[in-house]
């Protein structure tokens, strides 16, 4: 189109708006996710339970290693779809543009989207676009919101948790989170880091055929893996405890995390998962788990008491035993 | 909670974001609609065929005579999913708030929402919080999707309007453009005028019970009737005609956009839902629309011909016709 940049008469509902739609969301998102034109997408479900979630994307800068706010948008609501056990099957996409936006980085994310859409194996049904004045947005927020199908008798829970279940992790913590952080502060240990952003249904699936009891999965994003337990811990009503070692972390992301004060099972993941699982179905989850796509560096590396209910434990390499915390504050923010 | 405005903290995935969820979303939301703890809802589907749409909320400002963000939020999502036939069931949402949003402002625009979704009987299940920085969003931003179930056999869309089909418009044109407007421009004349913000699902049910054959609902919302009118002689290929006197319309929103230069074809509405029925169908249709909430002041408002294909046309009261053209450029920004 003409323009190069996006106008406030892009999110009006007229002339150009149709052409945005045209021009460019058509032609970004391919075959794998034309939105309907209609202002409803009709679906068919084979099932008749279903997994809905949503989540909106805010990621400053929008574009970084390993990834960008369209795979991400992408990837962490499939994720958070497929933690309920569910086959993600579609998603819907809300934007919100800021005036002035270069349309070529809105293109390269829609690019983003679809190839990331096709690796999960989801289709972008539906969508919308509002495009608000110069300062008033950041170039792009996205939303995405996504349904699956529950196979039956599939119901899992942050509330399932036991004693005697064990923790599974399915690769290194923390790459997400510092690799948008080292890039938003030029730092240099980055150099050969990247976001870990990626689908994990095809992972959920694995692990879900192999341990069929499995009690919930967990990807932890924000608040990074010590919410995560933590928010486990509670719901259940049962103490965890994660053994350092077995922890599988990048040294550059060790790194960074004493350089900058993190602590590292607080920073976010985008292509991480936790399960827990009973004892006696550890071994085949775990197995599936590092056969299945981003899941060569899984882990157990924890497991379930009774007491103190609500409790997380972190063992260290010397045999000491702290609490691990979740963050009080704010550590990174605008990090998904 | 001790902080009355939003932090950025309070969406870092930690104990203030918990907090945030525990304290005001769940009492916010109230029992319609508490969204699930877990990151996924889990739903009972009754029928095997749903649909689905998403919409982002950037309406500015956020409270308005007649409703406010949240209201539409709701509202606008369920009638996009209500314009395919379809019984809307479930809501997500995301939020973007402001740091510095007073959280009064949230809360209110939580009860809002509650209500709204209590009328119109369907749940919110899931949500999402962002925080960004001041100066990077504007208060809130609100994304709801929603899916409902299709009977069988329904299958709407805007491309199935056939000649000699008869174009039924729910209510009066352009309230909610021009509530918002002149709020936002502090005008005199507006001390009446309320937006119309309203769910409209029951209203497309009593339709389509009493007109099988219905071929498609659309609400007119940005870009007003006459891109919803455009849009749908484009996508069939036919030519509408629009009778100027049988359109409902305030004296204060003819007023008003005489005095803004606007076109009240191309103002926003939020509670108004445009139908194209069969000819023979008309009649019972029209009853049931005026018979259902918000639908008093329903009319029969223009008729489907032949060609030329893709142009709508106005005639006036004078018996001229002029082309009602699709909206060019801007002429409410934020308007929903």
């Amino acid at each position: 189109m003409a323009q190069d940049t996006i106008l406030l008469a892009h999110g009006s509902g007229g002339t150009l708006m149709r052409r945005l739609i045209d021009e460019v969301f058509v032609t970004g998102f391919g075959d794998a996710g034309s939105p309907a034109l209609d202002d409803a997408a009709t679906l068919e479900i084979p099932d008749g339970r279903i997994a809905m979630s949503t989540d909106t994307y805010t990621v400053s800068p929008l574009f970084f290693p390993g990834g960008d706010i369209g795979r991400l948008a992408v990837c962490g609501t499939v994720n958070d779809v497929a933690t309920s056990g569910a086959r993600p099957l579609y998603l819907s996409v809300g934007f919100v543009l800021e005036e002035g936006l270069p349309i070529a980085d809105l293109k390269r994310i829609l690019v983003s989207m679809h190839e990331s859409a096709n690796e999960a194996g989801v289709r972008i049904v539906t969508g919308d676009t509002k495009v608000v004045e110069r300062g008033h947005g950041d170039g792009v927020y996205v939303n995405t919101a996504g349904i699956g199908t529950l196979a039956p008798g599939v119901s899992l829970s942050g509330s399932h948790c036991k004693p005697g279940d064990v923790v599974l992790l399915s690769g290194t913590l923390g790459d997400h989170g510092i690799a948008v952080v080292s890039i938003r502060e030029g730092l240099e240990f980055s150099t050969d880091l990247r976001s870990d952003a990626a689908p994990l249904n095809h992972l959920t699936a694995a692990v879900l055929q192999a341990a069929p009891d499995v009690r919930c999965f967990r990807d932890p994003t924000r608040g990074g893996l010590a919410s995560t337990l933590n928010e486990l811990a509670g719901a259940s009503g049962v103490s965890i405890t994660v053994e350092e070692t077995a922890v599988p972390v990048r040294s550059q992301v060790l790194g960074a995390c004493e350089m900058l004060g993190y602590d590292f099972y607080q920073v976010a993941n985008e292509g991480k998962m936790v399960a827990v699982v009973p004892a006696d179905q550890a071994d085949a989850a775990l197995e599936a788990m590092r056969s299945a796509p981003y899941g060569e560096d899984a882990a157990a590396i924890g497991s379930v008491a009774e007491s103190p209910a609500g409790s997380v434990y972190v063992r260290t390499s010397f045999g000491a035993t702290r609490i691990m915390d979740m963050l009080v504050g704010e550590q990174l923010p605008r990090i998904c």
